[in-house]
């Protein structure tokens, strides 16, 4: 199926999502907190560039699977939203993983139109507050 | 001063890492939630592997950057941990990224030892629990 998959941008605007199959033993190990939430890191399936960090609680998580479509619980509105609904930029879901004590979420999509972030920019992670070498290299030779 | 990287593992078990070179003025646009935490996503620098989700504080944050490793804010143990210090897993830091609200962080990391995971996984999110075509493929011709 992988290789008729269209890229998203040449997806109609309406297009709906695709049920996910849900292993159902593992949705029950998924731990919402005190206030019903899980936090959802999306990321971009080709390319793994994480894209936004938002919150589902158990309809949302609920209505991403069945719909294949990523849905959410905006803590500062109080209400659900679908990506995308509005700006067009939709989430096709290809996987929801559970990390390993199920309080976390990582949501691989297919990103369709401009982009995850609601400034146009691609991914919500543009800016850069620090950067360094990582391993250090004068530790190469121990 | 990528090209002298060593692979992670070559590493020697005691290696510091390097500070981070900051953008002070973003520091200030972090905004740690009600108990004083932010969302921090583990990313491999170099495969972009989602390894693991944690929270830090503004101290944990301020660690990061000048150890140049990570250090996190345990909610349930209320403490300080340093990733690796008992474990040996230890997670150099290449780059952290801020989300447009600057409520989510990215830290893009050189994963030392086995991995980012408690059970010995490479990354916390090792189990699936739902999985789908994404883009759906009776769209591509519209």
């Amino acid at each position: 199926m992988s290789s008729q998959r269209a890229p998203a941008d040449t997806v109609g605007p309406g297009a709906p999502g695709v049920a996910l199959e849900v292993t159902e033993a593992l949705f029950g190990e998924v731990r919402f907190d005190a206030a019903g939430l899980v936090v959802s890191v999306v990321q971009d399936a080709d390319d793994g560039t994480v894209l936004m960090v938002a919150y589902m609680n158990e309809a949302a998580l609920r209505r991403t699977l069945e719909t294949g479509r990523t849905w959410f619980w905006s803590r500062s509105r109080k209400e659900y939203w679908q990506k995308g609904e509005t700006s067009g930029d939709r989430q096709y879901v290809r996987e929801v993983r559970v990390d390993c004590d199920g309080d976390a979420l990582v949501v691989l999509v297919d990103q369709h139109g401009r982009g995850a972030c609601h400034t146009g920019e691609r991914s919500c992670f543009y800016r850069t507050l620090g950067q360094g070498p990582g391993v250090p290299a004068e530790s190469a030779a121990k």
